[in-house]
């Protein structure tokens, strides 16, 4: 196996844990060759809490052969050097004399200085700046690099980007495959769904989890609500707070309130402006609440706000093929500003996917 | 081959000619089974003038037999019986005794009787209500059947549906692909391409098709200008004129002009309403100036107008990956009107096309 192929590989035995499997933490792989380019050892982050994938690449190694004086280590991320749920892998890789270590990419973490530790060890360390490993752990990178959570927005719209029509309907746009495809692989993938007040009380939406066989799955919501509207007692029926009783109502708003608060919702004061909330006011409130990962499901002001302040991280959108060509239907997109062409915010494609008629775009915001 | 088979065959037969070879005509395939279902002819409408895919398929049968008795011809539209530019294929049929004939869908325009003529003749037909067939006439069929030009809308925005920015600059939303593609692909295979007076300032376009290597093809282009701004002096100098010496530019106004006009240049009369042109007042005149078939290039205001009006056949949308995120920017489509989402216009998706990071999504009006 060459350098490259290794470095493929590493970044292929990563992808066999799944985000939830393992968030906050990042997706890692490494392999052990030998100087013949032979694999000894393999090995990846599983699960939040367990070892890390150069544990089980050198336990591999180690059943074969005690002297790994030869071998290199290929890891997907660089290797961590302080102990967190675990002991620092740089020291297992200094313990066993591993010869060469070539690392992906660097962790941003500013406690992980394994590569430093290595080479005052005297490890030969190659550091490539691989770009697979860097998008595969986008949502790890943004929360530690860009202290805040990932945002992905989703959007469902007709071609004309309408998302409701002129009386505020929008039951269905989008087919029943797009929204199952929503509940399976958006809604499940994320610690919660962000959305506004507003959209709570027009979908009268219970933001849960369905399978499409009846069984509902709960899921955390961040509600933007300013002005605590939804804890007014005319929508204590609202369906959001109902079969709610292993998850969490964040709410962000302005002041807290004064009055008492069921144990499941909880209360982070941001700052607003007159777009709305400005998102960097919350963002280590929400890291801190363990919200690594967030889906929007709101309406324009929302996610345009998000697109605006430079914190939306990727998006799916689902284009139902339909035209509304009525200029008072509620777009997806839009706010008050001026934005020339040449400060377009640019996107990188994805992936492309149909359901049925339904198109899928899959963009990761550059 | 069974009849389902066969009838499959003849379409594919049929695409093998391209609608510039044959417009106005339909796309026909023909094949002859014997009674074990051997092919003993085939053939294809090729070129307009040129004979129908019956009499090639016929001629290829009778070069192994006379003998066409117990024959039974598939065809993929209702054979002729009308003199045009070749004699009537029923009478072909009639002539050679072929003992059955399949028809995949009916001919729509009146003059053809072929299945009446052939019943009568004594030979079993059999009419399939093929949708293929259907679709793969589509223009064909809307011009004999609606009376009007087919029209295939052409867009190209960012994902919220922009088309230029606040300032109307749009060069360039869609990649160096997509545009080329649309040259290649869309503006070479119509017979004009239609825009507003307005467009044609601003994006002081030229309306030809360029291949990519320096080489200009001339095509025609219908130009909606209610008071004739684009014939006062001050626009003389705009490119749409120059290099234009093989094609026309129809212009659609509501009153003819008391001067003389270069030869190049057509008037069509049309009503207009608050909203703009009445297409259905010039439908029967585009159609008597060759004008079948006919792309868009232009702003929301005549894509809306066409769509609402139920003129819209087929679209193809660019999509580029990017955001204006802009209230104040140019979209793509929508009108003042308040139409439920019960009401909205559907479509049905064709086919999705990458072009490097640009989507491109080919759709049919229903």
């Amino acid at each position: 196996m060459t350098q490259k192929e290794a470095i493929e590989y590493t970044i292929n035995l990563a992808k066999k844990a799944t985000d939830n499997e393992i968030r906050p933490n990042p997706f890692v792989g490494a392999v052990i060759l030998d100087p013949e380019g032979q694999i000894m050892g393999e090995g990846f982050h599983q699960k939040i809490g367990g070892p890390h994938a150069e544990v089980f690449a050198i336990e591999q190694a180690l059943q074969k052969t005690t002297d790994l004086s030869r071998a290199t280590l290929y890891v997907s991320l660089e290797p961590c050097s302080h102990y967190g749920k675990t002991p620092p892998c740089a020291d297992l890789i200094i313990q066993h004399k591993i010869k060469k270590v070539v690392i992906a990419s660097l962790d941003p973490n500013p406690k992980v200085a394994g590569v430093e530790i290595l080479k005052a060890n005297g490890i030969e360390v190659v550091i490539i700046n691989e770009l697979k490993s860097k998008f595969l752990n986008a949502r790890f990178f943004t929360n530690q690099i860009k202290k805040r959570p990932y945002f992905i927005l989703k959007f469902a719209s007709t071609i004309d980007g309408k998302i409701a029509d002129y009386a505020k309907s929008s039951k269905w746009i989008s087919n029943a495959s797009s929204r199952q495809f929503a509940h399976d692989h958006l809604r499940s993938n994320v610690d919660a769904i962000l959305t506004s007040y507003k959209t709570v009380i027009e979908d009268q939406s219970s933001l849960t989890i369905r399978n499409g066989h009846g069984e509902i799955k709960e899921t955390n919501v961040i509600v933007i609500d300013k002005e605590l509207v939804l804890l007014q007692e005319q929508f204590a029926t609202l369906p959001i707070f109902y079969a709610r009783t292993k998850s969490k109502i964040i709410f962000i708003t302005s002041a807290a309130p004064a009055f008492q608060l069921p144990e499941n919702i909880t209360i982070v004061i941001g700052e607003f402006n007159e777009k709305g909330l400005v998102f960097s006011s919350v963002s280590s409130q929400l890291l801190e609440l363990g919200m690594y990962k967030i889906l929007t499901e709101a309406g324009s002001q929302l996610n345009s706000n998000l697109i605006d302040q430079c914190v939306a991280d990727e998006m799916y959108w689902f284009i139902a093929p339909s035209i509304l060509n009525d200029s008072s239907a509620l777009s997806m997109l839009g706010i008050n500003t001026t934005r020339a062409l040449g400060n377009k915010v640019s996107l990188s494609l994805i992936e492309v996917k149909t359901l049925e008629e339904d198109v899928v775009l899959h963009y990761r915001f550059k």
